[in-house]
């Protein structure tokens, strides 16, 4: 066991197959390929450029590719299945759990799906377009079917033989759910209940009745935060009769919180949170884009308010070197406040009770910041400049997009909630336009006024 | 079961709450305080601002200080705890499990922590002490001692007799652990393993010796990507002589997960990812004027750069109006880059087989990129300032900045990863100060060239 602890561990397998792939040893890559298991040959795929992504997939054996399918991001997945053939796509897809055919087949673009559709047999076809019928990012879209049901009035002794005589339990049972006849969730029993009860009590007797089920249209990122705040395993999911449809399973949790942390740092950099590391560059250069598109607007508004400015700046060419400095200030400060309260919002942290302390707070942050902050360049500018008016009107400057920072970093994300906008998208940009023309404004509006 | 359903998700206990504290009936609050499962008074404190949240803490009983304290965030927590008296602390740590021991006790200030151990008796200090011995970060520091181990030549009928006597099982115990006369692990038996074997089976004949054990010293994000790959719920933790110190569980480590994607997104924007949202303004303050203050050096720089052409600025206010936006596309760029790489390197996509074919590609994007923005900023500009030459030199300054942030977002954190730096804290000044400085050089510099 060390040893195989030593070997997974350090990966030298996946080394051995990178060295055998760069000096063209097929045959050692394809007997390496099926030794690994799968999440570490969707690992190797992820890490792998376009190309030699396509090389190794036409290596790897028809039936773990439904395996290592279920495994692979988004874009990367799409990616290779969009250049199978689809029958061969159905063959893979048939060995999925319902949660993994669900996602899988969500993402294909529409018309790589209705292909893959009318390749399918009408059993299949029906278990796809079961797994499809429940709303993207919801309970039921990440629940799998496999559920054990008992019945209350049998006794633990009964269910454990029925238990040895099924020989194998679906992956990552810990809990039975019992169900009354017309399948009405009424109880969970854990497995590790059933070691410890008396084999003549019955499953009534030994079963929480108290514990909670899922609504199947529950969102899924609520689903996550009650299974970090309540430590689950796993958990059922019941429709609007309370009947049990299905369970969750913390592994498949797991990838929603890394998800949806991931989105945000994502969205602020304007980045699609599925966006392929190793995607072919005119994609990635198209992906791109749309951000830095937003950027240039913002950029060229800036620019029109110094417009404004034209006059002033040209008998001051100091006024234009020292331009940025406070508009830069106000978007560190503002964007601070903003990621701040992103994230208590996404830990359930701000809501409408709090909403207004937390904006009070931050705008007294801000005046602090930006008292300290004038104070300090008001300082740096009256000896470097050699002007004491010229370092108290950029201290004014500053004190005012501190708090127009740190206001519009604590409501726009609040706002933008309650108009339903993602802010981790869309707040980082509107604040720095804010913070660019507030700070220009003050800057250069007020140096006309007085040195002008 | 339906109604407890309803009222736990819709949190209508906690909103209750809240109007019971806001209209002073603090015996309501203190009943209500008591009803409510610890992680929802925790979730409760931490949306409350401090004085608020010591109020709701002397309302609440000292048996159950230790369960809320345990699912406080660090900042939340220390601040309670340093206004406790060290007695009280110690009650509230003698309930808990070694891992949340160990991560209490290591978060909290040095005068603090020697206060509280003085305070303990012999035992609790051995145990305090021990929790401490791992470093933090490692897989020892977030594991746990109540293992349930089993010797590999008696019967799974054994097993089961001594399992119901004892009664209960430690918390989320989904597998077993099969150690030899010298505590070596030797194998693991799922408790599901337990309910399908036959009752004669030996434990040697059921157990799988296969599976891997974690190193004691293994660092913690080391290990969640190991829960993560493979989808366990369980790893056992060995010492360097393959001896059983512990286990990890998966509730421990959606922390570390939720914890290591949260710290990129708030290190990204200079915040400390502990951050309190509901910390007193000064306390706040002062946290988040260190990035202020390198972003002041920065901006001082940028200004300089600007000021080596104050005679070309003076001349010509319209490069003054425009100076600021080839530096803010590439800044938008390259934190782009910066961003993407980083979350590959967290997910483990980026190593030295594959680094200098991702800088060659970001290259690529930067250069498809600047061409592409270069052709339209040269049009805005060159209609809205009537002057083609400014155009296609505010072009070429583009062109340029967008390879220098491709450039740099690319390597930056891979160069910083091999220095041991954190990219996600200084990856996006160091980018910024390049993109500024190259941006504005490369537009003032050839404008004098051209212009003057």
């Amino acid at each position: 066991m060390a040893e195989a602890v030593e070997t997974k561990f350090a990966q030298s397998q996946l080394r051995e197959l990178n060295t055998a792939l760069a000096n063209g040893r097929f045959v050692s890559v394809r007997k390496l390929l099926h030794e690994l298991p799968p999440s570490d040959v969707a690992l190797l795929l992820e890490s792998s450029p376009t190309k030699t992504r396509d090389e190794l997939w036409d290596l790897i054996d028809g039936d773990i590719h439904g395996d290592i399918l279920e495994e692979l991001s988004e874009d990367v997945r799409n990616g290779i299945i969009s250049k199978m053939v689809p029958a061969r796509v159905v063959d893979a897809l048939e060995e999925m759990d319902t949660d993994d055919l669900a996602e899988t087949l969500s993402s294909l673009p529409d018309e790589v799906l209705q292909d893959i559709l009318q390749s399918m047999d009408a059993q299949d076809r029906f278990r796809a377009e079961q797994a499809l019928s429940y709303g993207e990012e919801t309970a039921g879209f990440i629940m799998n079917t496999d559920t054990i049901t008992l019945r209350p009035d049998v006794t633990v002794d009964v269910v454990l033989r029925y238990i040895r005589l099924k020989g194998e339990l679906p992956e990552n049972t810990d809990t039975f759910y019992v169900v009354n006849r017309t399948d009405n969730l009424v109880g969970l029993v854990p497995v590790t209940r059933l070691l410890t009860a008396d084999p003549e009590d019955k499953v009534a007797d030994v079963m929480n009745s108290e514990a909670e089920a899922i609504p199947v249209d529950m969102p899924d990122n609520e689903v996550a935060s009650l299974f970090e705040r309540y430590n689950w395993l796993s958990a059922p999911v019941v429709d609007e009769k309370h009947r049990l449809v299905g369970r969750i399973t913390i592994d498949d949790v797991v990838d929603i919180i890394r998800e949806d942390a991931e989105h945000s740092m994502m969205s602020m950099a304007g980045l699609d949170d599925e966006e392929d590391t190793f995607a072919p560059v005119w994609q990635s250069t198209q992906r791109r884009s749309v951000w830095l598109a937003v950027n240039l607007v913002t950029a060229l508004m800036a620019a029109a308010v110094s417009d404004l400015f034209e006059a002033t700046l040209s008998q001051m060419a100091v006024l234009a070197i020292l331009n940025t400095i406070v508009p830069s200030m106000g978007g560190v400060a503002g964007n601070q406040t903003l990621t701040l309260v992103i994230r208590g919002m996404a830990l359930g942290h701000v809501n409408p009770g709090n909403s207004r302390w937390l904006v009070s707070k931050e705008l007294a942050v801000g005046f602090l910041n930006g008292i300290i902050w004038a104070v300090l360049i008001a300082s740096v500018i009256a000896l470097w400049k050699q002007d004491l008016t010229l370092g108290l009107i950029i201290a004014f400057a500053m004190l005012v997009n501190m708090i127009a920072a740190a206001l519009s970093g604590a409501s726009l994300p609040i706002v933008m909630k309650k108009l339903k906008i993602d802010p981790a998208l869309a707040g980082s940009v509107i604040l720095t336009t804010i913070t660019d023309v507030v700070g220009i404004f003050a800057f250069l509006g007020t140096a006309t006024l007085f040195l002008i």
